[in-house]
C-alpha cells in the first residue's frame, strides 16, 4: 500500500528517536561531504544519519523516477535538482519515503548498499544546500516592525504608511550567506554615536542576531512574468533557519536614504537542510487578519502561515546557553506567498535557489522578540544569562544558536538549527 | 619591439576607423555566439570584428600564456577567466595586443585561422558578459545625489548628513540584469498617487533611466577580508555602462525605510564589452575635492576618476533620437576604489564577476543631469525631442540609448553602447 509521505501512520527501518527533527515525514534536503574529504553531494536527513542521494542514483535505485538529469545529486548544490520542478521534488520524496519505510525491503534488507548510502549525521560536514544567486529580505513580522518602529520613531505611528499595504522588502548580499557552524568576525565600520561630533571607525559595538525563516524557490521564471499567490506553492521548494546578522550601529547611520548595507551584507546564516513545503503542508494555519483590505494581487484563498516553534539561544563560550526568544513562525502578517506575488509582480524574474528570508519573526510578547535590539529595548534593558550575566547585544565568542520545529501529537517536523560565533573584530 | 598594449603608436592589421570605440589599445572582453547559432565564447572587439578567443586556444595561440585553465574562453561567461587574476588578465591583452598589432605575422598571414576567428560584429550575437553573483548600486554623484534631496527634501539639506562620509550603496538585483539589445516590460506596481487615498496598482507613470558605470570584480576574497583603495587596482577588472532602470512611482511609495526594491529590480541594462581598467588607464584624472576629509580607509594615493565622456539618447519608435544628455564619469565624488574599500571594510566577501554601479552620474549643469527625473525636474519641465514632441519619463516604445567613451589627441578607447526599449506593460 502506498501511503503519501507525510502520512503520520509511517515509520522507518532507520532508527528515529521520538525527539529527532527528522523522522519519515520530514525528509529534508541538503548538501554534506562523508568523512574522509570525499566530494559534496546531496542527501536527506533521516533520524541521526544522513541518505546519501548519489549513491542511490549510482545504485540505480532512482530510475523508476525517469530524472531528466540523474547527475543532480552529485552537485556540490542542490540548484539543478530543485530546477526540475516540483512534480520531480514531490516524486523524489515519495520514492525516499517508500526506500526508507520499515516494510519496504530494497534498501533496508541490502547490507552493502546501506553500508555506502547511509552515514552518521555526526560525522559528515554540512555546506550551504544552494548557490543563492538573489537574496531578497522582508520585513514583514507587524510586532517587529512596531517594535522598530516605536524605537527609532518615538514620535510618530511606529508603522509606517506602506507597511500595511505592501510587504516590505530589500535586497540583500548572497556571497556572504554562510552554513550553520562558521563562525563570523566582528564587522568594522563607520558610526556616529555623537550626531555633535563627526562619525567614527571601529569595531560595531552593536552586533545583534536576527530570528527568521528563508524560503527557497525553483524556476527559473522569464522577466517580465509575475508568480500569483496560487501559483506560488508550484514554487516554493522549502525552507531553512536564517540569521540575518545585523550591526545595528553600522545600520543607523548608513541606511538612509537607500537602506541596509554594512550593517548587514558582513554575513547571514542558515541551516543545512532545507525542509520542504510538502512536508509543512500539515502545519498550516491562518495569518492574522490584513486590515485594510489588501490589493488584489497580493489576496489568497486557504491558509499561507505555518505552525513553526522557534527559539533563540546565546551560548557564551564554554558555558551554558541560554533561551532568551520563543517566537513562531505564525505571527507573520506577510506571508510566504505574498511575498513572491509581490516581488515578481513588477516582472522580476526568479530562479531555482533564490531565498527569501521572512525579516524578524518577533511575537506579541517580550520573550518573543526575534532580536536583541528588542528584546533589550535598544540595549536599555539588559538580558539576563544563565551563568548570571547580562548582554544587551552579542559579545566576542558568544555563539547564537536558533532552533525550529513543527510539531502536532503525531509527528515533529524539524530543521535542525542553524549556529554562529561571533569572533573579536579582526 | 614589444610595445605596451596601451602604446598609442599601436596600429593593427585588422581595418579600425577614426571613429571606432575599439582600436587596439582598447580590446575589450564579451561573450558572444557566432551566426548560425554557435555556442556563446569569449571575444574581444577589434573594429567592427570580434575576435574569438577560443579558436585561439584551439589552434594553440594562447599557449605561450601557460593559462592555468585554458578552457575558460569556452565558456558561457567570464567569471572563470575573471577568477584568474590580474597577472593573466595583463598576459592575455599583452599577447592579443601582439596577434593584433600591424606587424606580426601570425594571425595576419594565416588565412584559414583568421577565417575562423574573426566574425562582422554586426553579425554575432552578444551576451550577458559575465554570470552577477552580486550587484551593488552606490549613489556617489554629488550633483544627482544635491538634485534628487532638492526635490524629495525641498525643505532641510539636500545632502543627508552620511552622504559627505561615506559611499552610499545598497543591494539590486542581479537576476534582471540583462544585455544591450533585449528590451524590457513596463513594469506594474503599487503606487499612491494620492496620499489622501489608499494606493493604487497599475503601470508604473514614471519609467527612467539612470545613466551609470559599472565596475566588475576579480577575486574571489574570504569572508572577513577586506580590501584597500591601494588593493582595489589588482581587483578591478573592468568597466560596462549600466542603465538602472527606475519606477519613480513604485520607489517613491515602497522604499522608506529599507531602500529601493520594486522600483528597479525589473531590470537593468548592460553594454556587452568590459572595457579593462588596463585600457583606462591613460585617462585618470582626479576627483573632487573631498570636504570634510574622509576617514583613512576612504583615502586613497594618485587619481582614480577617468574621464569618460557619457551621453544618453531617447528614440521614439521609428523616429530620429535625440541625445538628452551630456555627462562625464570624472564628476563622481566618490570613486571605484573607494566604493570598493567601504564595500568590503565590514568583512564583506566578493566574488568574479559582482558587479558595481556608480549611481546615476550628474554632471554641474541641467544638460548633464543623468536621469529624467533631474532632467524633467520631477516631471514639471518637459524635455525637447527632435520630433517636436516632448518627455517627462520614459514613454512606451521608447528606446534609450547610453553611450561612453574615453578620448585624448591620440586615441579613443571607446564602450560602445547600451541600449533598450520599454514595451507596454504585460
Amino acid at each position: 500500500m502506498t501511503l503519501h509521505p507525510n502520512d503520520p501512520s509511517l515509520r522507518s527501518w532507520v532508527a528515529v528517536a521520538p525527539e529527532s527533527d527528522f523522522p519519515i515525514q520530514n525528509l529534508p534536503f541538503g548538501i554534506f561531504s562523508p568523512p574522509g574529504g570525499a566530494a559534496p553531494r546531496a542527501g536527506v536527513a533521516i533520524g541521526n544519519q544522513v541518505l546519501d542521494l548519489s549513491v542511490l542514483v549510482e545504485y540505480g535505485l532512482m530510475e523508476s523516477l525517469n530524472l531528466p538529469d540523474p547527475s543532480v545529486f552529485h552537485e556540490y548544490v542542490l540548484n539543478d535538482f530543485i530546477a526540475l520542478g516540483k512534480p520531480y521534488w514531490q516524486a523524489v520524496r515519495a520514492r525516499l519515503s517508500e526506500l526508507l519505510r520499515e516494510d519496504h525491503p530494497e534498501l533496508r534488507d541490502n547490507a552493502v548498499l546501506r553500508q555506502a548510502a547511509l552515514y552518521p549525521m555526526d560525522k559528515v560536514e554540512m555546506h550551504l544546500p544552494v548557490r543563492v544567486g538573489d537574496y531578497t529580505d522582508f520585513y514583514s513580522s507587524i510586532e517587529h516592525a512596531t517594535n522598530v518602529g516605536k524605537m527609532f520613531r518615538p514620535d510618530g505611528d511606529p508603522l509606517l504608511p506602506n507597511w500595511r499595504h505592501l510587504p516590505v522588502g530589500y535586497h540583500g548580499r548572497a556571497s556572504s550567506i554562510i552554513p550553520s557552524g562558521i563562525p563570523l568576525h566582528r564587522p568594522k565600520g563607520q558610526t556616529r554615536p555623537n550626531e555633535q561630533e563627526p562619525p567614527v571607525f571601529g569595531p560595531s559595538k552593536r552586533v545583534d542576531f536576527e530570528l527568521e525563516i528563508a524560503f527557497i524557490t525553483g524556476g527559473p521564471t522569464a522577466l517580465g512574468d509575475t508568480v500569483s499567490t496560487a501559483q506560488a506553492d508550484d514554487l516554493v521548494f522549502g525552507f531553512v533557519l536564517f540569521n540575518d546578522w545585523s550591526a545595528r550601529d553600522l545600520q543607523k547611520w548608513e541606511y538612509v536614504p537607500l537602506g541596509p548595507f554594512l550593517g548587514k551584507n558582513f554575513g547571514s546564516s542558515v541551516s543545512p537542510w532545507i525542509v520542504t513545503l510538502d512536508a509543512l503542508e500539515p502545519f498550516r494555519v491562518a495569518g492574522p487578519t490584513q486590515e485594510p483590505v489588501v490589493l488584489p494581487y497580493l489576496q489568497y484563498q486557504g491558509k499561507n502561515n505555518f505552525d513553526i516553534a522557534l527559539e533563540v539561544d546565546i551560548k557564551p563560550q564554554e558555558e551554558a546557553p541560554t533561551t532568551i526568544c520563543r517566537s513562531n513562525y505564525k505571527y507573520m502578517y506577510w506571508n510566504y506567498a505574498q511575498q513572491l506575488a509581490h516581488h515578481t509582480v513588477n516582472g522580476c524574474n526568479i530562479n531555482p535557489g533564490d531565498m527569501y528570508a521572512s525579516g524578524t519573526i518577533s511575537g506579541p510578547d517580550k520573550g518573543s522578540y526575534g532580536s536583541m535590539l528588542e528584546l533589550s529595548w535598544g540595549g536599555k534593558e539588559p538580558i539576563p544569562l544563565a551563568n548570571g550575566k547580562t548582554r544587551t547585544f552579542v559579545e566576542d565568542y558568544d555563539t547564537v544558536i536558533i532552533r525550529g520545529f513543527a510539531q502536532n501529537a503525531q509527528v515533529r517536523i524539524g530543521f535542525g538549527e542553524v549556529s554562529c560565533q561571533i569572533l573579536p573584530a579582526k
